[in-house]
């Protein structure tokens, strides 16, 4: 059975790495999609496994050939999901998890409607507060920023199919596995392989 | 969290009792509909259990009043799911199954548009006519005829929302489980949850 590919957005501090590296572990044929961008590797990055890294000459021609499922320019470097990788790995059998927000949700459900969309939002505002200082990764000003941009994205999130509470880690991942399963269950899927 | 109502039809013979009767047992909070009929209690049946037992006058009584989600006339008697144990169930925060033929999902859909839908189907052709022989409750004649009215009802399936394929219970149970699950993560039911 060919597999399917489910788009997860949600705003930053919501623990969405936390969430689907035990997706990963837990369930199996499951890709996760990695990202080209013209941005230059950060000291331990790989080529292939935390991007693919393309000089800027490749990004254009890739985006002239419809190479994309969306892509972005970002401070001055594009970022971009392949088709390629996604479309080997649903030809193998597998499930694809693309980690995109909202922008590069739509393009892709433009291209591709049968894409399943599920937005992981916090359980609180407080929360969510909470969880982005105790990153400890950004100034006060910046978390409000973050804070706000949170906000206006789940103004979208009701545009998803699903939206997964990421309040208990486990209960996530739980829901994130019943829907891929559930997925896997609509007509179109199951009445092929019934003659 | 208010519950939901799910649909699951499927033909003669293709072990909808079995699975249901696991789901019922592994799953918390669902309420299996209980239907009412105007036909005599077999021996051993108990009214509120394996139907509500309603003389004809009251049964036309609840028709003229709206008080059924379907209902259908079936060698001389009739047969219907009442509105308002589903919707106590449902107030309660349960999940309603409502165990219905294809006619009678149709009219539930159109009462109640987010009504999920879920056909099981067996595994193959050959298969259901081997379960009806085996069941050993009808006749070659009867067997036959079960067969070409579940080729017509499988045209329908692919109007359900889902089709879970009766190969092994314990799989069909954890792909109706899941399902059940996802359908709790649609926006609407989880937006409400974030102020």
């Amino acid at each position: 059975m060919r597999g399917r590919t489910f788009i997860i957005s949600g705003p930053s501090g919501v623990g969405k790495s936390t969430v689907l590296k035990a997706l990963m572990e837990q369930r199996d044929k499951l890709y996760f999609s990695v990202s080209a961008t013209t941005r230059s590797p950060r000291t331990g990055e790989v080529d292939g496994v935390h991007y693919h890294f393309l000089d800027e000459e490749t990004f254009q021609n890739w985006i002239s050939h419809d190479e994309f499922l969306e892509y972005a320019e970002y401070v001055g470097n594009f970022y971009g999901t392949p088709k390629r990788f996604v479309d080997e790995a649903m030809d193998r059998g597998e499930d694809v998890i693309l980690d995109i927000e909202v922008q590069g949700a739509l393009q892709v459900t433009e291209k591709r409607p049968d894409t399943v969309r599920i937005f992981l939002a916090p359980p609180s505002w407080e929360e969510l507060e909470r969880r982005l200082i105790q990153r400890g990764t950004d100034d006060p000003q910046r978390i409000h920023r973050r804070l706000q941009r949170a906000r206006e994205e789940i103004l979208t999130a009701n545009t998803y199919d699903y939206v997964v509470i990421n309040d208990c880690v486990e209960q996530a991942v739980k829901e994130l596995d019943a829907i891929i399963t559930a997925e896997h269950c609509r007509p179109s899927q199951q009445l092929m392989r019934l003659n």
